[in-house]
């Protein structure tokens, strides 16, 4: 029976059962972090042995470099070739970063709003300067822009990417729309993977501002839950067949691939766009860490090992991701009170619970150990409009006790849903 | 006999003789390169048993974090242990960033650009920010200066660091001065080491700017070219016993004590300083490579380690040092037409031609096969207004290599002097 169809003493008792049931999950003391998408030790084993690639001796680029020594602004030729493939450019549409794609991003938009973009007046000298963001989205883009006093505007995402006729309108009549985030594919937080018509709609926008960019972070283009993964278009391929190949900037890392701690990062897009942001990075950097570019590159050698590499973070991963939907479906899909999405890749299952619940839902949870996502975190200064949505991030923990976090979190919203609908009786 | 004593004809035939040795220099087809401080591959083998360390498998962190994962925005706790003693700050005064200190420069330059310091005006926000620059200097921390749009004055350098009088006066009598570049231990390029009274009179400044910071590149603490070197003072001591601890910035890395490509830097600073700073960080990045911090931290063990390491840079370094010092004291000395410190650490021997002859000292090289440092580099903009210093790298070719250079190097003194003098007379 869904819970709104119940009465009130049917609510009321429903509440009862659940508060017992959560009385008994307090008691047990639990201690679990759920709040990032934070790789598991499991998984990070899986790269040691590029800790040992070093072995030999040889600390020579193919060109000949010494790459513990200074040089190289953009990355060593072959890091180029390694990585340019996962986010689809050439090896001279590719800057090579260090060990963190959001410094990388961070980096585009300041250089952006203190000097502008490919000579355009740098963004910090208007009144006003936007972004569009799909909600939900990543925490950490939002408070890039809100860092810079980008006032940012919420696009619902539907189930094939962002609302494109809002996203068109609002490039083409409003010249301080200067970008937009998008995760394209396995999104963050909803796991969703942009249509065909998506990626060629974001190719061909026509912006009224010039330095318009969209900020395309595929972080997790090769992160499949599946065996038979869908990969998104190129949307720098989309963008070169109607001449538009300088509005995207793409980003990517090996963060969940190899270690996030010791990753690293890239950055891709058309040749005058890398060539421009090139003259920019001289003056804040030498060169970033060859070392770990060659380690990843002699660890890896090609990029379809490192598609072959993923198969084993997926074989760890599925197993989490299945404990979290399986139990929303058995617990929470026959009673009504919430949404998610069986993602088919990515880090997160995003939960939507009724209106004006997730608060509730997240602080049930702490209070009986089991940390998330703040609610609201997924939104442009942290304020969800209808106090809905949820981040889960299965990776970290273990099955077991993810499955028990998952117990607790169902009788939370369980909790929270009957508080909210008694409340409203 | 001192060349300023030579009538035309003995100048002219002092300057047959020199074109002579040049042709026959051109003739052998050097190709060198002497333009950056970069150190020899003998050097960069120092550090090859870093590479080895985690052999045992173990890459946790002394409070058991796991350093292949993401956290630890401002560094483990062991590597501030580490270096927290390199620059002199306790481990609550310093984060650990990246492979580059120069980054680390730039970052705190551009968020008190865009964000102002401690809650004061953004530096975007006025007409006119300047910075006081010792000459000659480091071209890379001109190029961020400039990046900003920061004007820059220059300020003489003395045997005792920088013009004090002339940076106490305009620091307290001008608004818009919101900085000094400082490189107090052997000074890029000249080598010289602020005396006890320069560090206590920078700790003591009173500056009209609340905002105003030193920016303290400590780049070559300890790169020492002598048995027995003389430490500066700590100016963030100096600092807290006037009550002015929030005045500097210092920053300090292993770029040449490990390698240049991979190593690890960090920034210091009073508490307040650097909690501030904490706050504007965790928007750009989730944490720095901590496997590299480790990697230090494992295969150093202690400061005192990293004392005992210098010592073997310090035995391959001296010979070149000696190489170009010696050359000068033999071929340019009893001229007159050149000045240089002996330094007592650092990278680099500060020459100092006849005004108006380092660009055609640094052209004549260049066109035998030795590229130099470019003659005005070491000044803002690129102007050494009496074009007469020139920036001599010693570190990466081999002593052979190195004489060689420096034959070359004294013949295109002697070559560029006479035709000055000739013009002249």
């Amino acid at each position: 029976m869904e819970l709104s169809q119940m009465n009130k003493e049917q609510l009321l008792c429903f509440k009862g059962e659940n508060e017992a049931d959560y009385s008994k999950f307090k008691a047990q003391g639990l201690s679990l972090d759920m709040s990032r998408g934070k790789p598991s030790s499991d998984q990070l084993d899986l790269s040691m042995d590029m800790l040992k690639v070093f072995d030999d001796g040889n600390c020579t680029s193919e060109t000949g470099f010494d790459c513990r020594n200074y040089g190289l602004l953009d990355g060593i030729p072959e890091a180029k070739k390694l990585f340019a493939p996962m986010i689809g450019v050439n090896t001279d549409e590719i800057i090579i970063f260090g060990n963190s794609s959001l410094s990388a991003m961070y980096w585009s938009v300041q250089t952006a709003y203190t000097h502008g973009v490919l000579g355009s007046k740098p963004w910090c000298k208007y009144d006003k300067v936007k972004f569009l963001c799909p909600v939900p989205g990543y925490d950490r883009h939002f408070k890039v822009t809100e860092f810079f006093g980008i006032e940012m505007i919420n696009v619902p995402m539907t189930p094939t990417g962002p609302d494109m006729d809002m996203v068109e309108r609002l490039v083409a009549e409003d010249e301080t729309v200067k970008g937009i985030w998008c995760v394209p594919q396995y999104s963050n937080p909803d796991g969703i993977s942009y249509s065909d018509e998506t990626v060629k709609r974001f190719a061909a926008l026509k912006p009224k501002a010039k330095d318009f960019r969209i900020f395309w972070d595929n972080a997790y283009c090769v992160h499949h839950l599946t065996d038979n993964p869908k990969y998104i278009l190129n949307i720098l391929d989309e963008a070169k067949k109607v001449g538009n190949e300088n509005i995207v900037y793409m980003f990517g890392s090996t963060s969940k691939i190899t270690f996030p701690g010791a990753g690293v990062a890239f950055m891709g897009g058309s040749k005058e766009n890398m060539d421009a942001l090139k003259k920019f990075l001289g003056t804040s950097i030498i060169s970033y860490d060859k070392m770990n570019q060659l380690r990843h590159v002699k660890y890896f050698g090609t990029y379809e090992n490192i598609l072959e590499h993923m198969k084993k973070h997926t074989a760890l991963l599925v197993p989490k991701f299945n404990a979290v939907t399986d139990m929303l479906e058995a617990e929470i899909a026959p009673l009504g009170i919430g949404s998610w999405i069986k993602p088919e890749g990515g880090y997160f299952v995003s939960f939507n619970s009724l209106p004006g619940c997730a608060k509730r839902i997240v602080q049930l949870c702490k209070e009986a150990g089991v940390v998330l996502t703040g609610a609201g975190a997924t939104f442009p200064y942290g304020k969800d409009p209808e106090d809905k949505n949820i981040r889960i991030s299965p990776s970290y923990p273990t099955v077991e006790e993810l499955k028990k976090a998952m117990e607790l979190f169902v009788i939370c919203v369980k909790l929270a849903s009957a508080e909210k609908l008694l409340a409203e009786a």
